[in-house]
């Protein structure tokens, strides 16, 4: 006989009842042949004398082994391993503990357009370069939880913790076209808006069905990254255009549409990311009657519409659109924290509609009691005073940032002061890359991860985007000396 | 001179600021040429007057509409209307309002894939019938609410909000690894595992990067239709196998893995989707087998875990996998709320990994509060206690609704009391189809959505799947009785 007593093993400290431990046990004897087919088991009171454990919990294991199929029970005659399990052509270790491979079984091939370097971990002592975000530790999360906790305890909120609608709360819905149409100049309605996770899911869901085949978008010649990867790995090809101190060079783009069928053309109007350029009022017609000239849309991404500091923030080509061509996105994760994953697709009832299909498929629907929390945070005017607070403190930090930076190396490198957003644009003198910053600096625990991304398009301008509205005085000095040490170290 | 007095309209209840107003207004008129090229515009002094604000005001108007490029300022001439600004060719209300265009500007075909009936707005009165959801009334929102909320009060939360792994949060991937490895008796380490947003994200990415061309996957003849949409969607062609009360039939998978270059098998090995068999020992063992040999994956949705009442839950596929060919997702939305979106996949590293690269371009990165939230809920042994509490509800619920559903209608419909999951699958007797109960319950607000869709493979099994963890007694008893109505309409 089988050494039961040495080979079950029984935890009493595990979370499993020892009937279910046991059950496993067996299944795993059996599947490895270690008890063979046709095998008799013991009777559930030999077992459980030889075990130690009451005999109940035996016949609690053969019943589960037999509703499972592992083992028959034939009347009169016993308990048996059933005959008509396969034996696994498994590899098993001595222990029956099975170890899961480290290779995937079958074959995918990794798609290169995927591939990126950014850091999944993060050290306490190392700074890593942002490309703009806004500064955690300024978050009203406090205020956002007690709102959330309080909509928990409502009967009413029940109503949308279950399955619901793709679009998103409604609530929210209702409150954000208000919200919008008053402070971009929409003038949208409850169909033109659909509640994504941030603007990175309604750039997914655009460019997803925008693109059948492999079809044209127009980008920036330098161009946010993570848009160029979202359409390429929705299959559209790239085509490039000069970005200048007025943004998209818009003659290029009407040059392109005579040559090309253009499907789409992605802009960051209102600082033109990474450059943190102005599309200028000139340049935003001439692409609205290019667009529609063209029956292309326009994918106009407004990542940062909140922050300015010099002027009243530029309303977006959304806001002049009557014709249907602008898909507008946009969110409060940039505004609030990235964590919050809410964010909007404006566009007309058709888009809007089918890419509520889509999402359907992708993530079902969103966290209906967070975007509840936000209805209400916006409602009250939270929204607002959290963007005054934090619009006066980012002007603050762009203001020191730019200058200590200036002081500090201002013979090694150039940047214009912006106007708005949450990151400067910084050009190496051409007596220096950044490839060699980069490396040095990591040794100075200063992390530029993915610089290379700022120019995919190979012009060489030797511009990286630094975020400056992360830190405090102290932090930015601390930045702005890495930076010195590591370039003195250069010269 | 242009009317502006009349034209120009000041909302004092409005949150923008009067002077941004004006300056939208300006910006309206101009692109409209209402206010044609060159025109002069009233010095600062005179519109002051004739709008009846404060001279400032109109200053800071002007000087916005500078900055934006709209006007020019001519030293010691006057402030012109810009003469390079193209004239907008859109359509323009009389009132200047602009009303957003219901059909979009740019061509765009229509998914058929996509194309669902699931209702997006649920009436109060009518009774919606799902395919097996939990009910909404018994989950602990308050408990988790509060966890959040103390949460979000701690410093250490603050490291949690900005951007971060595309993985998921580190704490509940820990968390999950141990309750996984202890409940399903997996072997997996954190590599093993990405938290998604539901099980259904965890379906899109997989089937996203297992196919690159036109490829097959295998599923059941009957099956969860959005996964067939998935799957579809991402270009795979689709294989169909009969489902026994075995479930699977594994040996005509055998025979397809000979004709065609097979890349996945779906199951629902628990409790088949819709019709709630489970896939037995024999089979489990054969479909691992076949995918070693033919090298394909198993793509293993194990969606109602939690829910069994007769007997210990059946250990998934993924227990037994030490290939690397199992692709494992599941979610505590099912088990929790479906609202609380949060759920894994679980593979060999090298898929996991790509999972990740492709989750960053759909929506960045998830909610780590809400994630840290259900790894204290977890971890504190919470969701063991919830999942005590609704197993003992279901199981009554199911007694109850399946006694209760024969008494009443035993002549006209058969079904077998399932030994676990949310749902019954229903036949019709022949004499009578669906199509025509369905129609006739809307009348009697009883509403079947998307009930074609057990039927994809057009086999006239004339059974429908019918969710009844979500009805209390006298809810069942009004669900019963509505269908009772329906039916003896048409007898």
């Amino acid at each position: 006989m089988i050494p039961y007593k040495t080979i079950l093993i029984i935890d009493r400290s595990n979370r499993q009842p020892i009937y279910l431990q046991l059950t496993h046990q067996f299944i795993d004897l059996i599947k490895s042949k270690t008890i063979p087919s046709n095998t008799k088991l013991p009777s559930s009171r030999l077992l459980s004398d030889l075990v130690g454990v009451h005999r109940k919990t035996i016949v609690a294991c053969y019943d589960e082994l037999i509703l499972q199929g592992w083992i028959i029970s034939i009347p009169k005659k016993g308990t048996y391993v059933n005959s008509t399990i396969p034996e696994l052509q498994q590899q098993w270790t001595d222990n029956l503990l099975q170890s899961r491979a480290k290779i995937s079984g079958f074959s995918f091939s990794k798609n290169d357009i995927l591939q990126r370097t950014f850091p999944q971990a993060f050290q306490d002592d190392f700074i890593y370069v942002n490309d703009g975000v806004s500064d955690e530790r300024l978050t009203p999360i406090k205020e956002l939880a007690t709102i959330y906790r309080k909509l928990a305890g409502k009967k009413e909120t029940l109503k949308h913790i279950g399955y619901g609608t793709t679009f998103g709360n409604l609530k929210l819905r209702e409150v954000l076209v208000e919200y919008l149409n008053e402070t971009r100049g929409l003038n949208i309605t409850i169909d033109n808006i659909l509640i994504t996770r941030g603007s990175q899911m309604g750039m997914f869901l655009a460019s997803q069905l925008l693109i059948e085949n492999e079809e044209y978008f127009i980008i920036g010649e330098t161009n946010y990254s993570s848009a160029d990867t979202t359409f390429q790995y929705a299959n559209a090809k790239l085509l490039r255009v000069k970005v200048d101190e007025n943004g998209l060079d818009t003659k290029a783009i009407e040059q392109l549409c005579r040559r090309y069928n253009v499907k789409a053309v992605y802009t960051t109007s209102h600082h033109h990311h990474p450059t943190t350029v102005t599309l200028s009022a000139e340049r935003r017609m001439h692409l609205l009657n290019l667009a529609k000239t063209h029956s292309f849309a326009v994918l106009e991404d407004d990542y940062d519409y909140d922050f300015h500091y010099n002027h009243a923030p530029i309303l977006p080509l959304a806001s002049h659109d009557t014709n249907g061509n602008v898909i507008y996105v946009g969110s409060i994760c940039k505004t609030v924290a990235p964590v919050f994953r809410v964010g909007y697709l404006i566009a007309s009832k058709d888009f809007v509609d089918e890419c509520a299909n889509l999402r359907r498929f992708i993530d079902r629907q969103g966290d209906a009691v967070l975007e509840l929390t936000f209805a209400h945070f916006i409602k009250e005017g939270s929204l607002d005073r959290h963007i005054n607070k934090v619009v006066r403190a980012y002007k603050d930090r762009r203001d020191f940032f730019c200058e200590y930076l200036k002081q500090e190396l201002g013979d090694y490198l150039s940047f214009k002061t912006p106007k708005g957003g949450m990151a400067i644009w910084v050009t190496l003198n051409k007596k220096y890359s950044w490839k060699e910053v980069v490396k040095i600096a990591a040794q100075n625990k200063l992390i530029f991860s993915e610089w290379q991304r700022y120019d995919s398009a190979n012009t060489n301008h030797n511009a990286v985007r630094i975020g400056f509205a992360r830190y405090t005085k102290e932090e930015a000095k601390e930045f702005v000396l890495r930076l010195k040490k590591t370039i003195l170290q250069l010269v």
